[in-house]
């Protein structure tokens, strides 16, 4: 089987998931018989590419590592808009990795509403469509028959909502708690350490973690799009990030730490969703956590999530110091759920 | 579809699947357009049942709830031993809950093989098995074409098996480390919280955790056998539980807790599986663990799995104060595996 892929979005995700690609080749091939071409790759200020014939991954990753624009790549090139690109692929499948808007999810959604309409498959990793759309967007798959995941929107490609949909049939999930944001975290555990927030801002600016303009992290709505996308994926809710009880680490001072301490307490950001008689109630806001709480150990980027079903009773899985290519394989992941619904005629 | 079971050992987990089927019966024709009937049951001292008109599940427990043998169920009664149920029951699927003999895996192995073998799907929440014959049994389940499963042999419900299996396409497990045994762990924290270990084993067999003969707890061949069962199965490991290098909990004083303690550890017993060169090595051992790692919060009857992988790097899942049920939905999720597999064509 031949799958194609058009890429919209091809920062350092993308790049990782294409490496993923050239290093998982022959695993492909043999294991899944599975052959990946990408046929369009669509970047903001780097150029675009579209190819029938499939593009020579080595070669693109090449002129991106050496700060060059894929025009550089030949005729391929091409000044197409995303959504042109959309339109004129051949791509079975569409990965949007484009980054995040908070303010309303696009123009994430309209592609992937765009290429689900064309009967396309569609692998994101971008938050922004799932907290802003995802009943929309799950009704236009539906109705096309196209396959629709998102796996890298929340603890990188640690396993949730495939968690919850593929290990834990038949199980409702009655709440959700989780540290989700990784320069929130990051910074209360340089606090911890005795650090300023100002000082560990600029920590989590030097080593990446944190953006240049580190506010939507610490006002906390990176978090609450994260337990929104939850929220609406595992629970049925219908809402938005601004539907969210939003408070950001910002007015964490030493002696709120300090306090905590003397309690055996640490702070933390804890993002939940819980149910209160039909409805669905969501917030983001510093908690103490006790040494008793599987949350202890969450420190620096790490993050975690615990989820009480009704069979299962309490479940909570952390992933430990994640990288980018984590991010990478679950659009990697993603993919092969995808060939697997392909194959087995399911949706 | 019309599912038939016959199952195979009727304790605590047995008589929790059964009640769970109860609950959920219409959910399962509902959702699943599932109809599962019992047509066959057998327990080692409160007689068996053998009925291809499907039994009267409540019936069935009411009679046990009551202290009652089968035998006054009705014409269903029969001698039979379970071998012998096997071979004359009209199930599909036999459900294997005997309980774990860690000398060799027996009989639950040969009742697995037998039943594999004329082609029935098993399940079974028995980890002797999966310690002593894993290679076997799967050569077997492969040959006749029939589903195997074993969710609720470590971690009770929790998803491993099929974490990595439905989840993590792709990965390869490096290294597993766990805190697998219940009662091990029950008394390693009564004694952290400065309990003799004689009045921690007292306090946890008065709680139903611990057998009358604690030994193969604290001697750690619990632990033992289910960390081969995860080498077996996600390692690829031909190993069984005496391949281990084994030390249990019997030689931790009050003295080695406190001087964890000083240095802010905790005592825990820590099964492993890593590689070395092309062979795993296997242990079980009392460790230190300390509040920087995701072990620290488990306490009491919880646990937790840590696992490394080559594309995911390090997820941990933890179970929090699980309940019997719980091993019930291990069976339950398992047979829904089955039946996915059964639709769509797959082993």
């Amino acid at each position: 089987m031949i799958l194609r892929l058009a890429i919209i979005g091809f920062g350092n995700v993308g790049q990782g998931f294409a490496r993923m690609l050239l290093d998982k080749r022959e695993w492909l091939l043999k294991t899944k018989g599975l052959d990946v071409e990408i046929v369009a790759i669509s970047t903001r200020s780097r150029g675009s590419l579209i190819s029938n014939r499939g593009l020579d991954i080595e070669r693109v990753l090449d002129l991106l590592a050496n700060g060059k624009s894929l025009d550089e790549y030949g005729d391929e090139a091409t000044e197409c808009t995303a959504r042109q690109i959309i339109d004129r692929t051949i791509a079975d499948m569409m990965i949007e990795l484009t980054t995040l808007n908070i303010e309303d999810g696009q123009p994430a959604t309209d592609h992937i509403s765009h290429a689900l309409s064309k009967g396309m498959d569609v692998v994101t990793a971008n938050k922004g469509p799932i907290a802003f759309a995802y009943h929309d967007l799950r009704t236009t798959s539906r109705s096309m028959g196209s396959r629709f995941r998102f796996e890298g929107t929340v603890m990188d490609g640690t396993p949730i909502f495939s968690l919850i949909e593929k290990t834990l049939p038949g199980c409702e999930v009655i709440d959700i708690r989780g540290i989700l944001n990784s320069t929130s975290n990051y910074v209360l555990t340089a606090m911890t350490n005795g650090r300023s927030m100002k000082d560990a801002v600029m920590e989590a600016q030097a080593k990446g973690i944190a953006e240049a303009d580190p506010t939507l992290d610490l006002e906390g709505w990176d978090a609450a799009a994260k337990i929104t996308a939850l929220a609406n994926v595992l629970m049925d809710a219908r809402m938005t990030p601004r539907d969210v009880d939003r408070t950001g680490i910002k007015g964490i001072t030493a002696e709120t730490m300090n306090e905590a301490a003397r309690q055996d307490n640490r702070i933390r950001l804890v993002a939940s969703a819980s149910r209160n008689n039909d409805d669905v109630v969501l917030r983001v806001k510093p908690e103490s956590v006790s040494s008793k709480s599987p949350f202890w150990s969450v420190n620096g980027t790490s993050s975690a999530i615990t989820i009480r079903t009704d069979l299962m009773g309490e479940l909570t899985i952390l992933e430990t110091d994640p990288e980018l290519t984590q991010t990478a394989y679950a659009v990697f992941s993603d993919m092969l759920h995808v060939v697997e619904s392909i194959r087995s005629g399911t949706l």
